[in-house]
């Protein structure tokens, strides 16, 4: 059976790159820029004040302390948003405040803190002020024409910023995925219906859909199709065209009513792989229909959502422009208990993780199994059982990552 | 000057956790229960197989092998959906899919993989099953009235899927906290304008309402309101009376038109504190009107975007019912460079990180400073500059969290 990284690898080489879309700023967020952006303007755009203080002419404060203040004469003030104008003239200094533009002829400013002022219209300065001291130069953060953003940026809220800064309020960013899901299984109902005798809810149209909008991406779930083939085939096509990926649920395994994989081979899939050793998940198909992704995923649901974690998410990742950062399994911790797993297959263990005083603890919830969702609901973080290791042993280390 | 512990620990304080309210589960995810939830029904609701084989009595399988095969004749076909119906007796086997419902008589399935149909309506078992082997019982995982979830679960797509198990398909969960943020200042432009001397453009109202909205938190923004204290009094009386949370950006230091906090606390605000020992973003502004919690950050976007990001999300976090998971600083690096930081407050520093052959390294980007968007973006991480350090030097270790 195919490794899990194997699986992986080959999903990875196998989806396309979405095309970039003119975007609104406000829609960017957490997206990957498709462009390099010059800068249009100098940020600061003017030589303004860092502080509220006292715009003054450097030269004319020299020596200037608490024992010995120089006396300037206050010649007007500056806010924020109002013009220069006037010019510094020796003997003068003018009030300003942050963000306002320098005025011509000073070179410094000396924050109000370092000031007294006990006359009217005179400041006592208190402090030397170093040249430039308290300025921000025009052009000191941005100059015009600079390379501020290139291709393949994730967009956070500080280049949102410097775009906004820019009066930049559209760009071309990685469209986002749009992923179409069904589910197939005749035991299947909705969940707002009541039960009858064999049937179970089926719980993947509201799980999935929850995990991919928690990943920023729109799922149109397209219900429920019986395992029939003439049904199945006209929901499978209806739902590919509209989508840039399709996940089906159920109906991949070797059952005589398995028809997801045979059908969608007869409608013209390529299948990339099928079944994969892992546990819960090793049904798992993945194949390319019309030049786009198709992943059969286990009906059950605890199945379902970890091959969604471990093999639909980094899909989609690559797909809207990002390096994919794979589930890590970088945190350590020692098992406190046995487990008797699968030798021939990675297994994802459903644990309860807690600090302890010599590092992380690992629970592994015993029964575990691809259909316990009120197990799943028990544990913080998944484990990783590696493939040719049978028995896990209390107080060994084992691999884990947070189930958020 | 107030410390940042204890600013975060008096806002902590302050903030008031949301009520519940009754919501679509399709609204749930990421969002904290507000109610213990007690199962409707039995999970699995009935016996069913775990795989696609044979329904069979184990007493007539014991010792089956491939060498000495058991014979049994196929009485029919289970799909899953159907009702179990038949009854299996002695020499029968019934062939069964996964999740069909167990005949009655049968305790055991033997899988597909372990037997073989040469002839026609006869199975021959070639593995003795263990009782009980692969088959699911009603039950197993959940049952009808166990407590399912507590009070201040946090949903993720396992619960999502668990209740829509259940057919549970509205809960109450604590409500999301509405934002409502102003940014003051005559100096300020919306993006879309173009420049005027003396103007720049305000970046917080897209950049701030970009971070909410990565946090699920939606944010209603007011626009610029000139510092002007009849048209300030009257955004602010509208906005916070739409909102949980007011954000109000520039205004909060000490100028001359720094009318935010004295307008605010002549409308009713009670200042829990102003100004705290931080770079960026000392002037910031926390206190409560009306109950509800108000910040004054910083115009400077920089300095905004670092007190959003260290004060105002865990403030969000704790209203809408989460324990605050603080900007964790557990990473650690070692500075590439010196940098002579502020001896008094706890600095925020930019930084590029780099994964070295012994770990982390930082190299702090200089200069650095609260309105500098183009340095911010060339920032992958912040480190930490501790109170009480000047010089922050080369080769020394430094703790530092990415910049997402």
């Amino acid at each position: 059976m195919l490794a899990p990284e194997k699986a992986l690898r080959s999903i990875l080489e196998n989806v396309p790159i979405l095309p970039p879309e003119p975007t609104a700023l406000s829609d960017c967020a957490g997206r990957i820029l498709a462009e390099d952006i010059r800068a249009r303007e100098d940020l600061p755009p003017f030589d303004n004040s860092a502080m509220d203080g006292f715009a003054v002419i450097t030269e004319e404060c020299r020596g200037a302390s608490q024992r010995t203040p120089v006396r300037l004469k206050v010649k007007k003030t500056l806010r924020a948003g109002s013009l220069a104008e006037t010019e510094l003239r020796p003997g003068e200094a003018i009030r300003i405040m942050t963000g306002a533009p320098l005025p011509g002829g000073a070179d410094a400013v000396v924050m109000k803190e370092a000031t007294s002022c006990e006359e009217p219209a005179t400041v006592r300065i208190l402090q030397a002020p170093e040249l430039g001291e308290h300025i921000r130069r025009h052009g000191e953060d941005v100059g015009a024409g600079d390379l501020i953003l290139t291709k393949g940026t994730r967009i956070r809220p500080y280049e949102i910023a410097l775009l906004a800064a820019q009066g930049i309020l559209r760009v071309r960013v990685v469209r986002r995925a749009r992923v179409a899901l069904l589910a197939t299984g005749d035991e299947l109902l909705e969940p707002s219906r009541p039960l009858t005798p064999g049937k179970i809810r089926n719980s993947n149209g509201f799980a999935l859909a929850a995990a991919l909008s928690r990943w920023n991406i729109s799922c149109v779930y397209a219900g429920i199709v019986p395992d029939d083939p003439v049904l199945m085939r006209k929901a499978l096509e209806k739902s590919i065209s509209e989508a840039d990926v399709l996940l089906v649920s159920g109906g991949v395994s070797a059952g005589d009513f398995d028809y997801t994989k045979t059908l969608l081979e007869a409608l013209g899939l390529r299948t990339v792989f099928w079944k994969v050793a892992i546990k819960p998940g090793k049904p798992l198909l993945f194949g390319l229909w019309r030049g786009k992704p198709v992943f059969g995923l286990p009906g059950n649901p605890v199945a379902a959502m970890v091959c969604l974690e471990e093999f639909v998410r980094p899909a989609l990742e690559k797909m809207q422009g990002f390096s994919p950062a794979y589930p890590s399994y970088h945190l350590r911790g020692r098992l406190e208990n046995d487990y008797p797993k699968d030798k021939l297959r990675q297994q994802y263990l459903f644990c309860e993780v807690s600090e302890g005083p010599k590092g992380f603890q690992v629970r592994l919830i015993r029964p575990q199994g691809s259909a316990m969702l009120g197990m799943a609901c028990k544990a913080n973080a998944l484990a990783l059982g590696p493939i040719g290791v049978g028995l896990l042993r209390r107080s060994t280390e084992i691999s884990f990552r947070w189930l958020k």
